[in-house]
């Protein structure tokens, strides 16, 4: 057999996703409809017919009605619904989350586990692992998957090519996942994918032109600009989490300073809540500064309005600069709802030109933490137009021999 | 005849650039050549060489040497180096900027006049099409001539549309321009051409991410991203002299406050140099203000230091958010040279996210005051790569019938 990634097995691929296309297009065809409309020669369309029957990608049936006048009833070839063709996988600081698409591009299902900051990636891989079983476990058949798209934290790219294609040597995820199944994997940063995945099939679905913000642990983003997903020279662009809001602020992780990151972030919010006498000054999360900005706590308010003028005053600079139409707020902090969105619109409304004013429209993030392994999946299927402009397929990430 | 920009119309363009994309590309061809690489029939391919011909687009010549064993020599066809192809135009606000490129995308020439911000559009086509005239008088011949692409301050886009191809109705310079030269004329705005021109003949030709900034009586530019010029949802990308940079400032013109054309603009810059006494007090241009700088004055080193950094620091926040590898500066005040180049890169350096410390670039424009025009140009001849994401010719701008 071809290596995969080689040419003959890009061929070959190319051959069955054409295939797998025309039955997703047109539901059931014999094998002289799909023989007549793919072009293929018949000897190469029956090899690859049988091998996506085998690998249960497709299953075959008898069409009910007879053609009028003919013997037997002509056998059909259909996709197999519970065939999972992609998996997306999301190493993000501190949790993993899975999701899976069937053949016909149906959200088969996702799961998430927390796990610690520092482990290891070996112990993510086998997390990741267990978890893809999980979805797979009885309802999901692997064996038509093609590959896996993957986002990680942190700069994906060649740090010396700007042709915006290339990347470093391959990331110890593609090298682990790769060993447990067997097929390419692909890679992002996995924000980015969030913005993928929320301009595929969440809050910015059909938009051409999109501003994806995430309030986490980390601060970041990625954009949907004329249509394509951009990835930004060195893969270094929806670093949103790194703009100076503060001139004299506080040192950040990326060794500036005053980044609005240090303002933005989950702890930097918690920090600020707990310094403001919020919930008894003890310890707490997001979910309960959510509650007690619900509950219309002074302090929970404060602090969230104070954030929301940094975060609306940074989008509406990147607004004038780049012209979204739509602008999509996620992560764990945009579930403190108005509070935050509310003095962000505020800000945003105040700074942006007035002649944007009213033209830009601020959303919520909807596919919530799975966002980034739909779109590490959307990264394998590769057949949304906002990926037009993206390398296809195993070229994205050079792929571990 | 049918009409400029109906269907008919639209093909028949399509052969002719066939046809004259064959000539630039191989050098003088036979008809029989021609034919056998164009694809066209003889009667369409004989048809439109006529039309090149008569129009002086097209020249014809003997090839040397004869066949071996053939009759008389074959008639060859050659590019008219001398016929104008294309015209740009850019209206800036206080002054007119023309160029031409031949039919081998040569640059034949360009001129400029200033007038006053006021002037009238009709004096404004008048005197494009002096200028035109002074280009093309004896060396120029305009009968190729297939659009022209013109430059016109403002947003230029359909505020109903986040398509990015619509554009309000036709804008003066169409309809007066079509009424002089009798062929399309496509618009947009006109730094965005800057930029689009610096991005294929200027600082940043052959880049795939630039950031364009032009500091001029305006502040403004252009973004290309991941190798495509950009426009934005209602084609209001670039806006980057609207960008708050101090909240309390003063008032803009765009009706906002304290934005970064409050004190870059030519008119802030040369304010602020008064103020601080600079040119004993009185009225200064920009030459005079770049000679003070130059001669080392302190209150014009000042004063630039101090724009510098708000640019540098306004730059850095696009850098994180958009990933270029090279920013070019243009306008005027570019011209005051390191006096405000290295406080801007020192702010740039400063706040951009260190990892990108080292790899953008930034550099001054090089087609200084007609960049504009020849974006025009580009947006004429649509074959840069830069352009694939732009509508082709005239469904860019509703054209005037």
């Amino acid at each position: 057999m071809s290596q995969p990634g080689g040419p003959l097995s890009q061929l070959r691929r190319g051959h069955e996703e054409l295939v797998l296309g025309l039955l997703r297009k047109h539901g059931p065809l014999s094998r002289g409809e799909l023989g007549r409309r793919c072009g293929l020669s018949r000897t190469t369309l029956y090899d690859i017919l049988a091998e996506l029957v085998a690998a249960g990608a497709v299953v075959t049936a008898s069409r009910r009605e007879a053609p009028r006048g003919r013997g037997r009833p002509a056998e059909t070839l259909t996709l197999n619904p519970e065939a999972g063709q992609a998996i997306g996988i999301d190493f993000a600081r501190r949790g993993l989350h899975v999701a899976a698409v069937n053949l016909a591009h149906e959200i088969v299902g996702s799961a998430s586990e927390p796990h610690d900051a520092n482990l290891p990636w070996e112990q993510r891989a086998e997390l990741a692992a267990r978890l893809v079983g999980s979805l797979t476990g009885g309802t999901l058949n692997l064996g038509a998957l093609s590959a896996i798209g993957v986002g990680v934290v942190g700069p994906v790219g060649d740090p010396d090519d700007d042709s915006g294609k290339g990347t470093d040597g391959p990331h110890p995820a593609q090298v682990l996942l790769r060993e447990r199944f067997g097929v390419p994997v692909l890679l992002d940063n996995n924000t980015r994918l969030a913005a993928l995945g929320e301009a595929i099939w969440g809050a910015a679905a059909g938009v051409r032109d999109v501003l994806y913000l995430r309030l986490s642990h980390g601060v970041g983003g990625g954009l949907v600009v004329g249509g394509s997903l951009h990835r930004g020279a060195y893969g270094l662009s929806g670093e949103f989490g790194h703009i100076t809001v503060d001139q004299n602020g506080a040192r950040c992780d990326c060794g500036g300073a005053g980044c609005l990151e240090t303002v933005a972030s989950i702890r930097a919010v918690l920090d600020a809540y707990r310094a403001a006498g919020g919930h008894s000054g003890h310890a707490a999360g997001v979910p309960e500064l959510a509650k007690a900005a619900r509950a219309g706590d002074a302090a929970a308010l404060t602090v969230l309005d104070g954030v929301g003028a940094h975060v609306g005053g940074v989008l509406a600079a990147l607004c004038n600069a780049i012209g979204p139409s739509v602008i999509v707020v996620g992560g764990e902090l945009a579930e403190t709802g108005t509070a935050l969105t509310d003095p962000i619109e505020r800000a945003l409304r105040a700074h942006v030109m007035p002649v944007s004013r009213h033209r830009v429209s601020l959303r919520r993030a909807t596919l919530g933490e799975v966002a980034g392994a739909l779109g590490g999946i959307a990264l394998v299927l590769h057949e949304s137009p906002l990926l037009s402009r993206y390398p296809a397929g195993p070229d994205l990430a050079k792929e571990p021999q």
